[in-house]
C-alpha cells in the first residue's frame, strides 16, 4: 500500500520515480498563460486569510460545493470567509476521484507543509495555519510564486487595457521572476450584440484617444494596442472561441459590415461569421509581424444558465464542454495564413477530449522543416486538467506527433495556489516514460529520457517563446 | 492466476475485494429503469424454460447470434426453445471479450448456481438445469427479483398504458419489493408520420374518453395521463429521443402546427423539430410541478436495417449508435427550464461515449447550491453497458462531476435475469476506488470510502427518487 | 526490468507470451489492402540502400523529421540518399512513445537482424549493413514479402490501370505469395473540379477504347474496368472518402448531373453531392454482383497544407484526422443496398477514434444470420496504426461485436518493410487476451482463446476473401 501523496505521488514504479527526481522535480516554471491579475501581483498583496487565496473568484470550487448543495451565499456570496471555507473543507471529503481532491491537498503540502486531509475536522485548524502563514512577508504573492519557482509568467489581457500594472513591474528590480502580458482580443471582434460591442469600440477609442468610424480605423486603433502590447514584452496573444471561424469574405464585405454594426444595427448570422473570420486573420498576421505565440482555446460552451449568469456574470462556474465541429475549419484558418507565409507560432487547446487526435494531427499539417515544431497541441485544458485528460493529451500527442518537442504545462488559473499543478503534469508525464521504459516498450536509456522529460517541462518553452 | 469469475471477479487487490464485500454487495437494488412487462410481474409468471426467460426479447443476444452466422430462425423465428438455446451456447464461446460472456456467466452462477461454462458441450445440461429450476415457485419473475434483492423497480409505460398491472400490484401485500411506472411519452411527441401520430392521438382519446381536436386538447389529455401516472405512484419520466429539441417557438405556432397534422397533413422539418421543442418543454414543466425525475436516453440510431425492421419491428436489434450533436441544444432547453425555476431532477445518458465529458460538464451548469446534484450523468448504457463503458462513464463524472453524489446503476433490461449487471457496476466501482487507494492516490480512509460507494450503489438513488 | 524490443516484447504476462508464441507468431500474413507499387514486386527489384527502401514514400517519417526541423530537402528534396537517411537517425531519438520508434526498431530486427538503437551515432554503421544486404538477392522486394511470410495481398489500383504488371505476376510461377488488385475508383466519382473529372473521363475512354457522352456511357466504361479487374482476379474494392454520401437521386438527376460537368460546367454543392451518392451505390452493387468485399476508409482530412500541396502534390504528409458526421449517412447507405439484398461484403475504417464505438455497433445492423460477420469494424488505420490506437479498435469491437470473427491486419502501407506491424498487431492482440485471462476476467482455457487468436491473425481473413 503506497502512501497517499507521498514523495512518490502519482510515480508508480522506480524508473518513474528516478526520471521525476534527477530531471523533473528542480526545474523552474515558465507558465505561459495564466489569468493572474496584474495588480495583484505588482503590489505584492497578501491574502488575509486562505479563503481569500483560494476560494476567491475559484470556480472549479464552487461548481463541486453546489452540487454538494452548499448555498451560493457559501460560494460566491456574503457569508463571511470563515464561514465559505468551512463549507468548502466539509465538500473536499465529497471530492474522491476529482481532480480537487489531489490538487487540495498538493497546494496544502507544497505551501504551507500542510499534510492532514482537509475535512469538517481539520477546517479551522488548516484556516487559522494557513491564514497566518498567508499573512507573513514570504507569502506575499511574489513570495507564493517564488516558492514554486515561478520564471516567467504571462497574465491575460484586453487590448484595451491600459497595461499599467505590466508597465510598473518592467522596472521593478526585486521581482524574482517575469511578468508579461498577453493579448486576448476576444471583446474586439465579438459582433454578437450592436450594443456590447460600440461600447467596446468606445474603450479603443478613449485609450488610443482616436474616433472610430469605419473598419480601417478600427484596424489602425487595434493595431496600435497589438504595437503597444509588443512594447511591453508581450510575446503571446490568446483567443477563447467556440470555434476557429473561416469563411470567405472580401474586404469590401467586411468595412459594410462593421458600418452596419458600428451604426447600431444586429448583425445577421453570415455577416457574423464573416466579421469574426476576418479579424481572426488580422489578429493572426500581426502576431506573426511580432513573432507572438498565438493560442486558440477552442470548444467552451459557455453561460449555459441564463439565472446564474444574470446573478453572478460570467466565468463563475457555469460553462461545459461543447461538441461543436473543429476541423475543416481549423484546417481551412491555418492553411489560409501558410499560404502567405503567416502563419506565426501556434498553440491549439480543445476543451473537448473526442477532439484530441483530431487536433494532435492538425499541428502537423503545418510543422514544416523551417518552423519545426511551430504548431503545438496544448496541454489538457480546463475540466481536462487533471491525470486522465493530461495522459489522453499526452498520448494523443505522443502517437500522432513528437511529445519530445512539446512546450508542456501552464496553469491557466485565476490563484497564486494553483502552481502545483505543473508538478502535477512533471509526475504523470515520468510515470509515463518510466512505465514503459520497465515495461520494455522503451530502451533503459535514462539520461535521454531524462533529457527529454526536462525539455518537455522547461527547455522547450524556453525557446519557444522566446523568454 | 486468478480464478474466472471467482467471489473476486473484477477485484484486482486486497482493497478493492474489501471495499466491495464489506459496502456493496450486500446493499439491496433500486433498479429505477427497466424494460420488465408489468403483466408478468403481477402475474408472478413462471417461465417454462431457459430460453423463454433469458432468449426472448434480448437483441444483445440476437445480434452476437446473428454475427456469429446463426440464421434468424434461431433468433426470433420458429425453431423450438432448445434449438434456439443450443445456438445461443455455440455462440457463447465466441463472444470472449463481449459484455455478453460475463453476463451469461454471472448469471448462470447468481441465479441458478451453475459455474460451468456454456458451450456447444455443456448446452443440454445447463438448459435442463436451469430450465427445471426455472418451474419452480421460488424461480417464479417475483423469486427471481427478491433472489437478487430488488427493492424498488420502475417499468417504462406509455401515457396511453392503462397502468392496470400497476394498480393491481399497488394493493398486492405480499410482493417482496415495489413497482412504479415510469411516463414515456415518445409517441405523444413523434411527429414524423401524420397517419401514426393520428392514430397515436385517438388512443389517448379512448383513454381519456375525451375528443381531441386542437392542441389545447391534446396538452389537456395528456396532462391528464401524466395525473394519473402520479396517482399510481410514477415519481420518473423517460425519453428516447436521438437528440434534445430546443427551436424557438411561439404557442400560435404550435397549435397551428398540430392543426395541421391533426388534419392529416405531413409536417415540414422546421414544423417537425418546433412541436417536438415545445412538447418537450410541456413535459417537462410537468415533471417538475409534480417533483419527478425526468430522464433523457439521447443519441441512439435506429431501426438501420430497413428490410429487418418490416419483417420484426423495432428493438430486435438493428440499433447503434449515433454521432448527432448535442451539446448546444441540451444546454438550451435545459437553461430554458432553469431559468424559470421548472428544471426537474433530470439524469441525462448518452449512447455515444465520446460526449462522456461533454455530459459530464453540462450536469455541472445547472446544479446550484439550491439543487445539490440534482441533474446526473446517467450510468453507462445499451452498449456502454460494459467494463470498458462503465470505467468512462465514471471516470469522466469523477473527473468533472461529483461521483459521490451519483445515483448509480439500472438495468435498463427487458429481462428478469439481468440483474447481477448491479453487481457487475458495483464490483467495477470498487475496484476503481481500491486501485487508487492500493496506488497511493486516494488515502486508506476505508470507512468513509465505504460509505461513498454505498451511497453510490444504494442511498444517493433512495434519496434522490424520493422512493 | 524488461528489456526493449526483446522477444516477448508488449507480452505482459506469461499468458500472453505462450499465447503468441503458441498461437500467432508463425501464422502466414494476409495483408488485404496495401499501397506497394505493382511494378517494384513484379520486376522483383532490389533497393539500392536503406534510405530507398525506409524512406521514399513514407510521410510518417518526413511528418516526424519536418516537427524536427530537419529541412524538406533531406525528407523529399534533392540530398543524397544517405544525408537523408542520417537527417531520420538523427530524428529517431525523438520519437519516443511514438509507434514510429517501435516500427523502427522492429523493422531493423525483423529484417536485417539489427538489434542497435538507431540514432546519429550509429547512422553509418546500420545504413551500410542494411544497404548491402538490401542489394542481395535474399532482399529483393519478393525476398522481403517472402521473409515476413506474405502469402496474399491486395494492391490499390485505379479503375483505368492496366494492371500489366498483375497480368505479369499472374502467370509467374516462383512467387511465393500471390498479387491481388484493387478496384479503387476515388477519380472515377469526383466531379469537385470539371476539368480534373473530365481529364479522368477521358483516361476511361481510352483504357476502354470508347467515347464517352452520357452517365449510361461512363457506367459502361467503368463496368467493364470492373468486370476487367475481376479477370485479374481482383477481390476487393477500396474507397477513400471525408464521408459517405447518402443523398436522395433520380437517375434523371444524375444522368443531367453528368452532362453537366461532362460539358465543362462546375457542379453546385447538391448536385456534387447527389452525383457522389450514386456512384456510391453503383459501385456497391457491382462489388456485390462479383462477391468482393468493398473497403471505405472515412474520415482524412487531406492536403490541409495548400502550399506544400502545390510543391509536393498529395500523399506527402499535410493530412490529418476530420471530425466528420458519420453516422446517419453511412446508416442509410447501406440501408440501402441491404434492403434490395445488394450489400457486398464491407468493411468500414474509421479515421477518427471517437467514431469507434459508432461504427463497431453500425456493422451489427447488418450482419444477419446468413451474412455471420459480413460487415466487418476494420483495423486501426493510419494514424491509429499504433498501440493505443489498436486497442481502442480491438476494444470497441469486443464490447460491441464479436472480436473473434474480426479478419484483422493490414499493412495500408507503401514500404516493402513494414509487414512488422502484422507482428505488432498480434503481440497486442495476445497480450489483451493474457493479461484477461490471468486477471480472472476470462477462463484459462489456453487451446480455444489460441484458436480465437489464430482465427483473427489469419483464418478469419483467409475464409472472408476468398483467396
Amino acid at each position: 500500500m503506497k502512501q497517499f501523496l507521498d514523495e512518490n505521488f502519482l510515480l508508480q514504479n522506480g524508473t518513474a520515480q528516478r526520471l521525476y527526481h534527477e530531471f523533473a522535480k528542480d526545474l523552474q516554471i515558465i507558465d505561459y498563460h495564466n489569468h493572474l491579475p496584474p495588480q495583484q501581483i505588482a503590489d505584492n498583496i497578501n491574502f488575509e486569510n486562505l479563503t481569500q487565496a483560494w476560494l476567491y473568484g475559484d470556480h472549479y470550487k464552487w461548481r463541486a460545493m453546489r452540487t454538494n448543495a452548499v448555498a451560493e451565499d457559501y460560494c460566491t456570496g456574503s457569508r463571511s470567509d470563515y464561514e465559505k471555507f468551512e463549507q468548502w473543507a466539509l465538500t473536499v471529503p465529497y471530492t474522491l476521484r476529482n481532480p480537487l481532491y489531489h490538487w487540495t491537498h498538493l497546494e496544502l503540502q507544497r505551501y504551507f507543509g500542510i499534510t492532514k486531509i482537509l475535512s469538517g475536522d481539520t477546517a479551522r485548524e488548516i484556516y487559522d495555519e494557513a491564514s497566518e502563514k498567508l499573512r507573513t512577508p514570504e507569502y506575499s504573492v511574489q513570495g507564493l510564486l517564488a516558492k514554486m519557482k515561478v520564471e516567467y509568467l504571462c497574465t491575460t489581457d484586453d487590448p484595451a487595457d491600459s497595461l499599467e500594472h505590466h508597465i510598473r513591474m518592467m522596472t521593478e528590480d526585486n521581482m524574482p521572476f517575469q511578468v508579461f502580458p498577453a493579448f486576448r482580443p476576444d471583446k474586439a471582434m465579438n459582433v454578437d450584440n450592436a450594443a456590447s460591442f460600440n461600447e467596446y469600440v468606445g474603450k479603443i477609442e478613449a485609450v488610443t484617444n482616436s474616433s472610430i468610424t469605419s473598419y480601417d480605423e478600427y484596424l489602425d486603433a487595434l493595431k496600435q494596442r497589438h504595437d503597444f502590447f509588443t512594447s511591453i514584452n508581450c510575446k503571446v496573444s490568446d483567443h477563447g472561441l467556440e470555434q476557429v471561424y473561416a469563411e470567405d469574405y472580401t474586404d469590401a464585405e467586411i468595412r459594410a459590415i462593421f458600418g452596419k454594426i458600428r451604426g447600431g444595427k444586429e448583425l445577421d448570422l453570415q455577416e457574423n461569421l464573416k466579421f469574426k473570420s476576418a479579424m481572426l486573420v488580422v489578429f493572426a498576421q500581426w502576431d506573426h509581424e511580432k513573432s507572438w505565440t498565438q493560442q486558440y482555446h477552442l470548444g467552451a460552451l459557455r453561460n449555459n444558465n441564463i439565472r446564474m449568469m444574470r446573478q453572478l456574470g460570467p466565468d463563475t462556474g457555469w460553462d461545459s464542454i461543447g461538441d461543436f465541429s473543429q476541423g475543416k475549419a481549423l484546417a481551412k484558418f491555418l492553411g489560409r495564413l501558410d499560404s502567405t507565409d503567416q502563419l506565426a507560432k501556434t498553440i491549439l487547446y480543445n476543451l473537448n477530449p473526442a477532439d484530441n487526435e483530431m487536433m494532435a494531427t492538425m499541428i502537423g499539417n503545418f510543422n514544416d522543416g523551417d518552423s519545426g515544431a511551430k504548431v503545438q497541441f496544448g496541454s489538457a485544458w480546463w475540466f481536462l486538467d487533471q491525470k486522465d485528460g493530461m495522459i489522453k493529451q499526452i498520448n494523443a500527442l505522443s502517437n500522432m506527433g513528437l511529445l519530445s518537442k512539446f512546450v508542456g504545462m501552464l496553469t491557466d488559473s485565476r490563484s497564486f495556489l494553483s502552481y502545483p499543478r505543473h508538478e502535477y503534469f512533471r509526475r504523470i508525464l515520468c510515470n509515463l516514460f518510466g512505465e514503459e521504459i520497465e515495461n520494455g516498450e522503451l530502451p533503459n536509456d535514462i539520461p535521454w529520457t531524462g533529457k527529454i522529460i526536462s525539455d518537455i517541462c522547461y527547455y522547450n518553452a524556453k525557446d519557444y517563446f522566446g523568454f
